[in-house]
């Protein structure tokens, strides 16, 4: 599996750039900034420190705090303009009434230094543009993330070489680290929220399955301290007990989604058929969704499958902490648009990837599910991480 | 080095609280909201998904959206109350006229939407004030961050038996960071910023060590992609460079910092004098910070004691890329006040934790120096990250 340095092509940015600037138009925006990386390094290339000006009709500039050389090398982008502050930006703005800014994500103080520079104009959200772009992948996009998902993929088979009696959660969730770290994954898992931080090792085994945490996610795990209240924890996995594994793969920024599980001696029937269910889910709504049921109703459907089966009161959480979430689009970011959501209704469309994670959670037993991150295609689906969907029992 | 999951005991955040209040009411606030997890942690001992309501005369108020039952565990609060979401605070609040927000780090559209449900209220940024509690460390942080601190210093004494020629820096990453995560590494450092994420593995060998990136600090390393510009790359480790490693650890939310330099085979002349250099600036910055001298002429003193050395053109990055400042504050933010920096004019004080890194960079060649977490004391300074300060030469 080789690394290999990527820059984005210029082909890529450009036809990107280009379906950005009608949207513009259509918002009625003068121009409009980019200052959350992700999104700038969606349309230029680079996640040096900048600020991206695009304008309906001229050549996009980017400005560069730091580091400008890294920047001009990495960005296909014609205007690439030092700066100190953002400050300097200035004189390179003309006269505006309507201006996109990240106002979902760019801090308040932030945001009124900014407008002190531009001076009396409307802001207006420049987020949900990018967020509609990036819903589509491109088959550059595509190898990227298929480069993850071999990743991913490569981590999950390694699992029985590790995973023994009496290891602790927390120490599986290292060795992992290790070994993705080795074939290229980049570590940090990349969320648009202000408080929650993914991380990347959900190894819960038996009742640590169970617990809630502050995440929108069926299970959180115990975690390592109240500070740092989810995932991998000091507990030592036994025989018997479910143990799912849950993480996330970064690449080139792209992020993959996988969850499998384990278990030491034997799976209790319970989660053996549990598991069943959710990969039949899983499948189930593929097929509606290429049929063209829409996200809100593939979610009912999804409802629907797992009472049927007998598993509503466990699917997706119990009681009141069930989320009402069945899959999330995934790419530069490790949620984002599509979602397959209770409150999400459109249709889903070739070219979109989602991680799809039904999952069963059992108060004080454990939990399990399946999670796979999937491309949609024109009249099919294809699973990236593709690997073995089966139950492991070591 | 045994694991025990601490709560912050109700003594602690009382007189958290305490000191508090009349910060409240000097900034003639008749209440503070605190929303940015690693302030409210601070003040309530939970990170659980919440708004914790401060005022200066009655009992703070915790708002849980998720999950209630593990803040009540958590936190020693008395008034915690579930929500759904933030509009059914409402209820709970009283007629205001200026209210603290978190406004350096809070989206300016969820501003908004906590500004409605406030009224006509003037909003102030409320951050500086735990900003100014934070500074100090109490007995009970101290022990905390002893405990991260002989973390980091087991895993700098682990370093020579998995350093190899022809290692790659990512994969003497992966193999620490499963070292310390087995000890209790959080594996995610945490920093106030929108765009810059703290990365853990800073391994920079050779050339490595000479690269910027948008990362305001003197090295900022490879990286695995454009996507991911910092830190540790795929670069193979080779006799006789000089390899720097700098990581931070956390343990229970508390973060330390340490750099260490290490050499296969020997080192370089011209390094081992750099650091020799860098030790001494230590040492020496830190008697003069105890015998008041403030910070911005501690980082003018620093600055002339290398140019007297001979490496004013190396210390802390070299051209345009040099940075301003010797030494971040650290705690529950991996930088955070005090700074021993340009612009930042104060004397220093027992209780303060510092991390101070002189560095010295090397165009093209590679970078050296040394780092410590430094506790301040009455007339005296304790050096957390303890162990050897010598370059360890294999």
């Amino acid at each position: 599996m080789r690394h290999r340095i990527q820059h984005t092509p210029e082909t890529e940015i450009q036809s990107r750039l280009k379906r950005l600037q009608p949207l513009l138009e259509k918002a009625s925006l003068d121009g409009a900034f980019f200052h959350y990386k992700i999104d700038y390094f969606y349309l230029s290339g680079t996640m040096q420190d900048a600020f991206l000006y695009v304008r309906p009709a001229e050549e996009p500039i980017l400005f560069v705090r730091r580091e400008l050389e890294r920047a001009r090398r990495e960005s296909p982008l014609k205007t690439i303009v030092p700066i100190k502050t953002f400050k300097d930006i200035k004189p390179f703005i003309g006269r505006m009434k309507r201006v996109g800014l990240q106002l979902d994500v760019i801090p308040y103080t932030m945001v009124l230094k900014f407008k002190e520079i531009l001076g009396d104009v409307t802001l207006v959200d420049s987020s949900p543009l990018t967020q509609q772009l990036r819903k589509y992948k491109s088959p550059f996009e595509i190898s990227v993330l298929e480069h993850a998902a071999a990743i991913s993929n490569k981590v999950y088979d390694e699992i029985p070489n590790f995973l023994k009696e009496g290891l602790r959660e927390i120490e599986l969730g290292g060795m992992l680290e290790n070994y993705a770290k080795s074939l290229g994954h980049e570590g940090l898992l990349r969320v648009r929220s202000l408080n929650y931080e993914a991380y990347t090792w959900h190894i819960l085994s038996g009742r640590t399955g169970s617990i809630v945490s502050q995440s929108d996610s069926p299970m959180g795990g115990l975690g390592l301290s109240p500070a740092f209240p989810v995932g991998a924890s000091m507990k030592k996995m036994k025989r018997g007990e479910p143990i799912l594994v849950d993480f996330g793969i970064s690449y080139h920024g792209y992020h993959v989604d996988q969850t499998r599980m384990y278990a030491i001696g034997c799976m209790p029937d319970l989660f053996v058929k549990a598991c069943e269910v959710c990969r039949d889910i899983q499948y189930k709504v593929l097929d509606k969704a290429l049929q063209g049921m829409r996200t809100a109703d593939l979610f009912a459907y999804s409802k629907q499958l797992a009472e049927d089966a007998g598993f509503g009161e466990n699917y997706l959480g119990y009681g009141h902490h069930k989320v009402n979430f069945l899959a999330h689009g995934i790419g530069l970011e490790l949620a984002e648009f599509p979602f397959i959501a209770k409150t999400h209704d459109y249709p889903l469309e070739p070219g979109m990837t989602l991680a799809i994670e039904p999952k069963m959670v059992f108060p004080k037993i454990g939990s399990c599910g399946i999670e796979n991150t999937v491309l949609l295609e024109h009249g099919s689906f294809r699973i990236l991480t593709n690997r073995d969907e089966q139950i492991t029992v070591l």
